[in-house]
């Protein structure tokens, strides 16, 4: 079982946010807030929906578990949490159990948070949650998205070292897959070399490879790797995370097949100077807003446009690939010691795609980098 | 793209569908449902809840996409539909674009479909998707899980080959992790050698891995890989599946360190008699409850219990991990040609955990075994 402290800590996070929301249970059933809150991690999340897992947190008081029966045995090796309570039915889920729990820590008469709203899902089906509040007609059911994200977007030392480790497998595949790399060699091949690198290093699993190369190509930020080769001149760009233990890194490098040009290795400083200037901006007290304003205004100063960012220049990350906050003019986060984000601009032009993303950790005196690749065009 | 009669026929069947639950259209938001009926796989499935994908498929008519900015060069590249629609706010999700489409469709009139019921989940938040019945109250939104697994049950030829690859890979994998497995090694090490093994052929990524060895932990049959170190007498049951093409395998093999003894050999040999009787059942017309009853006779006749088997002797593969039908006996779903299911009863005591889980496609003449690897217990 790993350290109680920290999941109890988490817990009395919970019961603080929960406090100032007004709450008095929240009702955790996605994969990610179950095992945050939990400390139990499903062994395939979100690829099975035969076995809702419920977590109920009190406000005062301990929390209850509702697990089926063929996990118990790991939940219960796994989990801090004492009551836990086994159900059988795979057809239907556990809503009665649920209900039951939910009256003994008198939940049935009062505010209940879920994850209802902001970048979370139900863990549940929608039927399923229907039937709950229909059980409980004195309950209130609230949205409890910015409680879940307020505690989750704060990370401990034990999961910034997990953060760390998922960022140095990935920077050890980007050696290896810019060494694989060459004129001749597909995307596939390259993928396949980073699949090896991240299970050498202790990877969970991969958690995402993405490449684009070649004219034309440059736009395509989202591209699975395909049988494309790399010709002389190609730009590769790589953006991957590695998932180790649960938490995930998301960052990307690149390579030109011969040696980068001139044009090239320009854009690609230009780039770093920007992606910088928001490193840079980074530390306890300022808002996510005021980063992506740094990165607005260095890439105007470089006479350049993020033609590459949709929406937004980066956002946490954690036990998913993407996690609030936003780094973007809209969002108001404030950033805090242990808050986990990239900084990922991007300028695409018919030369390429230039972009290095940067995950970095808020610490007390500014920003610690994780992504420590090295930043600069390789020659393939 | 991949070619788009596959899709087409999928379109098609889901119309027919459709038309026999007096749908006007199906609202499609899960990452596997929108990979099944749009051919467009994301490439970190659940790990990110920014960027919902929405298909629309109207009962009569051409289906439409809504996309997000990001995603749509690859989701044109890859998809077969053509009226792509895309949105570019991160928050609050495409409601608005949703709605419109449905009304062009005239949806906002009609019976609509969505994942609300069994082993289904939204793709949306719960509340966007509240805020979309709430904008079309001349809508009826009812559930259509029934609808989507009836079509996504039965798998095409280009689906089964998929699923072939991924049982392939898991073949491999099972010959090189107990080739490492022995005295003195630990579970972490042989789930390297796997997940180096899959990356090797071409696995999208290893799906899951589980393990469990040595006396007291028989009954832990869904524990992740841990440090501890294989034991003289130790039988290690590893269960697997492999991700190929975002199409699942999911099949278990054991071994013994040393060795097996007569009893465990006994063991073993019984419960792939038990195993076998529910294979030999399996063919177009037979129910799956037909199929678990006919295991649950075979235990009785080797005078077993099938203390390991929870709720259900077996489950549907596919896009998922697990997904319906549930071969039980309470499932009243009739076999046909194309579906895939898992047939693994399970017998635990103190000297080990006895189950060899065959992955069946159901063709004409009964069952085709998928899942290849010798079933024997090997000596580590």
């Amino acid at each position: 079982m790993t350290d109680p402290g920290e999941y109890r800590t988490r817990f009395e996070r919970a019961q603080q946010a929960m406090a100032d929301a007004a709450l008095d249970v929240l009702l955790v059933t996605a994969e990610a807030n179950t095992a945050y809150f939990g400390g139990y991690r499903h062994f395939a999340p979100w690829s099975t929906f035969t076995r809702p897992l419920v977590l109920l947190l009190p406000r005062e008081g301990a929390p209850v578990a509702v697990v089926h029966a063929l996990l118990e045995p790991e939940f219960r090796a796994a989990s801090w949490i004492a009551d836990v309570r086994g159900y059988q039915a795979l057809v239907g889920g556990p809503v009665e159990t649920v209900v039951e729990a939910l009256r003994a820590l008198g939940g049935d008469r009062g505010r209940i948070g879920a994850e209802l709203g902001h970048e979370q899902r139900l863990g549940v089906t929608y039927n399923d949650f229907q039937r709950l509040t229909a059980t409980l007609p004195a309950a209130r059911f609230v949205d409890a998205a910015e409680v879940v994200w307020r505690v989750r977007m704060v990370k401990s030392g034990y999961e910034l070292d997990r953060l760390r480790r998922a960022c140095t497998i990935v920077t050890r595949a980007f050696d290896r897959a810019f060494a694989v790399a060459g004129e001749g060699v597909s995307q596939l091949e390259v993928a396949r070399a980073i699949k090896r690198s991240m299970a050498e290093d202790g990877a969970d699993r991969p958690g995402f490879i993405l490449m684009t190369s070649g004219p034309g190509n440059y736009h395509r930020l989202a591209s699975h790797p395909r049988e494309q080769v790399l010709r002389r001149g190609d730009l590769l760009l790589i953006d991957m995370g590695a998932v180790y233990d649960g938490y995930w890194s998301d960052f990307c490098r690149s390579g030109v097949v011969g040696g980068p040009s001139a044009r090239q290795s320009r854009l690609q400083e230009a780039m770093y100077r920007v992606t910088s200037r928001g490193v840079a901006t980074v530390r306890p007290g300022v808002t996510v807003a005021d980063v992506a304003r740094a990165v607005d205004q260095e890439l105007e100063r470089q006479g350049l446009a993020a033609s590459g960012s949709i929406g937004r220049i980066g956002h946490g990350i954690g036990l998913m690939s993407t996690e609030p906050p936003h780094v973007a003019v809209y969002d108001k986060t404030v950033l805090e010691a242990g808050m986990v984000i990239t900084i990922e601009p991007a300028f695409v032009d018919e030369c390429g795609v230039f972009q290095m993303e940067m995950d970095v950790a808020v610490i007390g005196g500014g920003a610690e980098i994780l992504s420590t690749a090295p930043w600069d065009l390789r020659t393939l």
